[in-house]
């Protein structure tokens, strides 16, 4: 029996239509990095699992893909271990290579390995791959595509301004109006927590935060309630979360409530001096968001979430923030560093919804040469040389099939121009170009077909 | 303890400089291949292993990368398997993913499973990782590029004429002289198995002349003598391996030799009409190559490879031919293909060899911004968004560093142009631009640095 054509859940074939659109979208991202000095580098899809492991907590090892070792290597399997229940002892038996899970762990490594190859401080950029067994929903994927920025060895306001206005210029040209780049400071949590009381209790304390769009106020409060937090706690947040108006304003009342709170205040500051180094956003929204938490467990200042327009209904587009301790893992301390990541998956879907995909994706070819027979291609084979040196792009119809069926073919290569040269053109000494937009016929003398005037016309 | 920064045998990390030079070789398959009217595909980096095992034979098998089942499922490990040595049985039941060994297969799959969705003939070509657990060397790693393009639906020497072509085109875009683009036909290896009296043995008398460069024709005698061929056969041989000239003439001979072998004789008829299409080529030679049999097991037609040129020593760096029953295994018959492919690892250990990679790579930002503190940078900061939104790429210092450490970066990241702005310059309302190459420095208004002139130099 034939096998079924399928592939593994979560992951998905590109068709060229797709693929169009995804490298159009990173060729807008990659530019923009470029034009802030970021530069590219790659890793490898696999790394050794002692490289990943550990560093995305319980879940992320549970989710991470993990590669048999090959050959007779996998007679090592430590079936002691596998009869006992300690399944990750086994798999550590059979395994000993990950696939990558992000693209910060990878570059943190990468910092390490070739410290002496880099010019601190470090711009680099990565589009690249990454795979999580997560179970797939609308935008997310088990095989998704992360395009990342980071710049290590510098602690500056400045480069944190510039990367929301890396957000905004990528946005801009990608024609994406109305999204919003929410900030945080995890000075500000901190300076919370401790005002609180809780002071080492800022995850519990950020979790329940986090809900607060979902749950309401009395949500939280009660969340954080069954948490132990007393009510004195509760009374003392209350204010906190009615801090409104522009992020300015913002900050002028959570100075007035923290002013007690060093790393509350210290955090503010840091922020005040990010905002006065930013121009205007071109296309985007700026807000402060006392609830957003991301990434707490390595952020150490600024955090950045940007969630696309209101009218797409799907989770943040990127994120990002600073980090000062990455690479202490292997070995290298006092690296600060600061990142932020675009999800490639979801901006296609939020282009997608609404419509920002540019028509010209669509077309990838610029000529179908119709095939009257080999004595008319024998004509025109000297010209394809020329014609493609010139940059055109011709689909040479292989075979001299019934004309209706060529004409298909055409029509759905969405070509703008087809050529025919048959018995007539060939007598004539012409070819003829048919403009499928307007329907209209054009003949030209073969040996003037090359001329740039016409190539102009035809690369449009 | 540190966790020791490396990745596993066989993979690599890119570094920026590495980066731009396979995006420039890759840049130019990628514009040839669209100039030929192929169109781009992305398929999963996991299969399923029903889909690839069983498809490259055992070594294959052996070599492909197998993707440990995640979380519970790995609690279904057949240890009696295990116990009784049977180990694929035993990988089977802990694994049903593995990483793509090649591009073709999941090609045809692709094609199968999208039937409905393409548009026959269709053309695909594909730039994606492969992952193969050999044993690395110089041009082999166990994960490399692979850029195919693939015709299907059609029969047409036309397309193979055109494969060819693209071969050349590719090679003069990249200024690569002197590789050999080598063909052979199936069907004269299996005319002249059955020359030799031996039609079922076109597989081992294959093998053995493959060797005819390294081991001599009396070797590759003596080797087919231990296979069983008789002297008769040898003898039969003998004038086979001694045809010369160009291309045609070898053809001729051919033909004189083997005119009693009808599947000969049409593989040189084939071959001939095939020729008949071609334009001279630019920079590449052509050769008959009656020892070339790669692929035997399900080429069909024409064969290709494409030997580097011969002042560097690396296998082939491109390879292709004719299938005519790809997607059978997945229940569609009848379908026809050609295929050509590069490696890109090895194309770019042939590049950097003969230093044919344009100096201009190197050069990945256009102005390195010196910081002399914050109160200088505010003045800059409205024009860096008009800068780079007229595409020049900027690296901003994050910091108010001392002038030497800055320069230091400044010259590591062999940017064109510095960029002073301090107290002098504030005063007068000018801008200081160092040109790196010739180290004059320019002097301009600030108000006057977008203008359109002065970018144009700043681009180059």
């Amino acid at each position: 029996m034939a096998l079924k054509a399928s592939i593994p859940k979560g992951t998905r074939d590109f068709l060229p239509t797709e693929v169009a659109k995804r490298n159009y979208v990173t060729g807008v991202i990659r530019t923009q990095f470029e034009r802030y000095g970021y530069l590219p580098i790659q890793t490898p899809a696999m790394e050794k699992s002692s490289t990943l492991k550990g560093k995305y907590g319980q879940e992320g090892d549970r989710l991470m893909f993990n590669i048999l070792n090959s050959g007779v290597k996998v007679k090592k399997a430590d079936i002691n271990a596998f009869e006992n229940n300690a399944f990750s002892q086994f798999i550590s038996s059979i395994s000993e290579k990950s696939l990558r899970y992000d693209l910060t762990v990878p570059f943190a490594r990468f910092v390490v390995q070739h410290y002496n190859e880099i010019n601190l401080p470090f711009r680099r950029y990565q589009i690249q791959t990454v795979w999580r067994g997560d179970r797939p929903q609308r935008g997310r994927f088990q095989e998704f595509t992360q395009c990342d920025a980071d710049v290590v060895g510098a602690v500056s306001p400045l480069l944190e301004a510039e990367c929301m206005q890396l957000f905004d210029d990528i946005f801009d040209d990608l024609s994406l109006k109305g999204s919003t780049i929410r900030i945080n400071h995890r000075g500000i949590l901190a300076g919370i927590a401790n005002y609180l009381d809780e002071p080492d209790r800022i995850v519990d304390f950020t979790v329940a935060l986090d809900k607060l769009d979902k749950i309401g106020a009395e949500g939280v409060y009660n969340e954080l309630r069954g948490k132990g937090f007393d009510e004195a706690a509760l009374k003392r947040l209350n204010p906190l979360l009615e801090i409104s108006g522009n992020v300015l304003t913002q900050l002028d009342e959570l100075e007035q409530i923290l002013a007690l709170q060093p790393e509350a205040m210290e955090g503010i500051a840091q922020l005040r001096k990010t905002l006065g180094f930013l121009n205007p956003f071109k296309v985007s929204k700026l807000a402060f968001d006392l609830t957003l938490a991301r990434g707490l467990h390595y952020y150490t200042g600024i955090i950045f979430e940007v969630a696309p327009p209101k009218s797409v209904s799907l989770g943040s587009i990127g994120a990002g923030g600073r980090y000062d301790d990455l690479t202490a893992v292997f070995g290298l301390k006092d690296v600060h560093g600061l990142g932020i990541s675009f999800g490639l998956d979801r901006l296609c879907i939020v282009l997608e919804d609404l419509n920002l995909f540019p028509a010209s994706l669509s077309q990838s070819v610029d000529i179908v040469v119709l095939n009257f027979g080999d004595e008319f291609m024998q004509d025109l084979i000297p010209y394809f040389t020329k014609w493609r040196d010139m940059g055109i792009r011709i689909n040479c119809y292989p075979t001299a099939h019934k004309l209706k069926k060529q004409m298909q073919f055409a029509n759905c290569t969405n070509a703008p121009f087809v050529m025919f040269y048959g018995n007539d053109e060939q007598q004539k000494g012409i070819i003829s170009i048919k403009n499928m937009l307007d329907g209209k016929n054009n003949f030209i003398k073969l040996k003037d077909f090359s001329k740039k005037s016409i190539i102009k016309i035809l690369k449009k």
